[in-house]
């Protein structure tokens, strides 16, 4: 447990003030405090408003002075020049901690001398006040109240996420919260987020560290525009990746990238190959794609990590087999070609066109639990792969219900519409002794449904627990980092 | 016009005569007689099966030589051993164009003397047969009677698409006609596509020499394991893409590659570096991702092609603006900082902490024609820019209506529900003006909305023509290529 970090007030406060809040859709106080509701969060909330009586039901205060109690979190979201001010009347109340939203500090042009910094800066110091910003979106947190899964502290993502132990600390807002719009885009999840900004008090390090011993973070995204304290990230994280996977996103370097900082949080021009150094050394898995990100941390997020770098491919289709190889081994990735042994198990149980070297190719083969069940388990068994990719899962039921629209069609057809309840059970059944078997030998399957991600069947199979793609580029390139990974922290032991 | 060259029979047949075709679902011969049910295809269908009377509808024969005409085009989907037999029947009754659907020739180990092979070749010279396949999945044609949208000649493609002028050639199946599965993930849309298989007859060359003078391709999608006719190739590429983007997989070159193609189509090893340098040297954007090759073919499909590689990004958040801005210039793209005087320009018009050197960062401002008309079109004026990627489109009407779900909000919120038809006419209202400035600077917008593909506001972008993406890492990398291809067009002029 890390009650202790001074981090773990931002993310489970019982009270909490806004300064700016209001009744509108287009600002982000009022999504903020709408945020809250939606998100069940049982805590005391307390608008801070000049003019308004009460806020989305909420009663408002003039004034922090006025509030009943100090509130354990403070959030401002107004312009930067009445910053200073506010702090003050916080420091004077007896807060502690405040989310700094506004933008316009360093930044700006300007401030290049950033003195309105160096002020906010100076007076919390005064007061005892950690302060997260400025320029940033807020704090997530998915495990407010662990015992009731619909209860979070959320000031910034839109969305209700599933629960997981993935978490983020982040120098871009839109990084920490507005990746995940829609659900149905992906199951990752999410477990705490920290948008830092501009870093002025609180920053990446202070995140990282209150990750390392948090129970409800097993995975970490960073994404990273500076890393103001080298040494003490380089520590950090040595000591965490052995434990839990850091993965991240560092931005700069070109010099395109290198102005778009100046003007996001004001931070100086990096060098990426400083930067590569120094992810190779502590074993941060780098990445420049933010689907990469999500995908590798969904991988991870699976708990089914393989031993080694030897992928099993099992298809249906020669070309995406071939692909998958190809991109495979260019990545990294090792795909052997199967032992005799195996390669004469295989061959006894496919079709006589079927390949069995790796890829295994079944062609257009419709015997499902063979396909589900016991090719995955030969290779499992051989012990000659640590990890499978299987494309071709498809919705095959849902096909023939489009044709059966047809009259002519469903006139002669020897086939016909099979209830859901019956797919349902299907699924299951071919998934369940599989999905026990990626446990009991630690080798996970990342399945490829080249259909829409919310169809019928992709969506059983991800409620059944599979982890499904919709092409077969990306989860080559997210298992090739993840054994990366892998490997790193077994050359370390 | 190309109604001369061979291939315009294999995808314009007015009768078709399938072999093996069954009312079974789970069976290829079924499901391609069905396709052609599903196509509306209006020619003549001719089961050809040895016990049933009749095949979904139609008046089956139990052999060739019983039916009343010469059939344009024979399909065949039985096992190889009676292909010869097959073939000298078809041949007999004067058929000149088969599509050759089964495995079991030379990608075999037993056949590596490709003895059953040179049978059908020998067969085919004797009775002027041209032939598709061996193991293929056959041809699609979405411009049969070009005056009706809903008609085509398809026998393998299990949805109905769009159409548009993207051509596919391929040595894979599933490359021919199986990445479109719902049309929901993609608005790309197809024209023809030829699944080669083994080419023992009919190859990729053919298909290219096809589609230069088709005028339903202007954009040709191969994917290749193997080039047959090198030096023919290499001229008809070096001929075809001044005009017509080619855009190419190619798999092989590795060692785990080269043994899926082995067992695949029977392909030898390739040299990727040989292959490589044959792109190059005739301008063919090759790429290693299926979604990268749709993306790229999309970027070409909407016919706004960028001059230059000069890139302007305009966004809502400093993160993916950094990441577009670096990804694109280790790409190759040039993220030029803009001129003093459109610095001022944009400067005068954005709220205060918003940013205006390239990337054009304007924070979360809420007016949005500015966004969406203003903005890009101060872009397209200056002559800076050759393309634009705009992220932060999102449907933020959604998002306030989900909030209004909850009591509490609905009852104190400023906001309110807006229906349907009002936010169609906004959307129309903040595109059109831009699609037309894309169109008159010949400068194309590729927008992100990280929302679902088929969220209502990314929904109305799409059909208003928005050529939308749901992160921002694939539309920097597929544009990156087309501004490649671009370059060598120029310098080639």
């Amino acid at each position: 447990m890390n009650d202790s970090h001074f981090l773990h007030g931002f993310l489970n406060p019982k009270s909490v003030a806004i300064y700016g809040a209001n009744n509108k859709g287009n600002s982000l106080a009022g999504l903020q405090i709408m945020n809250l509701i939606k998100s069940s969060y049982d805590g005391k909330v307390y608008p801070i408003h000049l003019k308004l009586p009460s806020v989305m039901g909420f009663k408002a205060y003039k004034n922090i002075s006025n509030l009943p109690e100090i509130p354990e979190l403070v959030v401002i979201v107004l312009p930067s020049n009445v910053v200073p001010q506010i702090f003050r009347e916080c420091g004077e109340k007896g807060v502690k901690r405040i989310v700094l939203i506004s933008g316009g500090f360093r930044e700006l042009v300007d401030d290049r001398k950033n003195s309105l910094t160096e002020e906010i800066n100076n007076i919390s110091n005064e007061y005892g006040i950690r302060f997260i910003g400025p320029n940033c979106l807020g704090v997530y947190n998915n495990w407010y109240g662990p015992e009731d899964e619909k209860k979070s502290f959320n000031i910034f993502i839109w969305e209700n996420l599933k629960r997981s132990k993935f978490s983020i600390a982040s120098q871009s807002g839109t990084l920490s919260c507005h990746i995940w719009y829609d659900p149905e885009n992906l199951d990752l999840g999410l477990s705490r987020s920290l948008s830092v900004g501009n870093e002025a008090n609180v920053d990446i390090v202070d995140c990282l560290e209150y990750y390392k011993d948090d129970e409800y973070t097993e995975i970490i995204g960073l994404y990273i525009e500076e890393i103001k304290r080298g040494k003490k990230f380089l520590e950090l994280a040595k000591e965490i990746t052995p434990k839990k996977p850091i993965i991240a996103i560092y931005v700069g370097g070109s010099k395109a990238g290198n102005r778009a900082l100046q003007s996001h949080t004001g931070a100086l021009a990096g060098n990426s190959k400083i930067y590569n150094g120094l992810f190779k050394e502590t074993g941060i898995i780098k990445t420049d794609y933010v689907q990469e990100f999500l995908d590798i941390a969904f991988i991870f997020s699976k708990g089914i990590i393989p031993k080694g770098k030897r992928l099993g491919i099992i298809t249906n289709s020669g070309g995406p087999g071939a692909m998958v190889a190809n991109n495979a081994e260019n990545h990294g990735l090792i795909v052997p070609e199967f032992s005799e042994s195996l390669q004469k198990e295989l061959k006894s149980a496919l079709p006589l066109t079927a390949s069995f070297k790796n890829p295994v190719d079944c062609t257009f083969d419709m015997d499902l639990p063979y396909f589900y069940i016991t090719l995955p388990e030969i290779l499992m068994k051989s012990g000659e792969i640590d990890a499978i990719i299987q494309y071709g899962v498809v919705g095959f039921q849902e096909v023939l219900d489009e044709y059966l629209k047809y009259d002519q069609i469903a006139k002669h057809a020897e086939f016909h519409h099979q209830p859901d309840e019956f797919v349902d059970t299907l699924v299951q059944k071919l998934l369940q002794p599989t999905m026990k078997n990626c446990q009991k030998y630690s080798i996970p399957i990342l399945y490829i449904n080249p259909m829409n991600f919310n169809a019928p069947w992709s969506k059983k199979l991800r409620k059944n627990g599979a982890m499904l793609f919709t092409l077969w580029d990306r989860p080559v390139n997210a298992l090739a980092k993840v054994c990366e990974y892998v490997d790193y922290k077994q050359k370390r032991k």
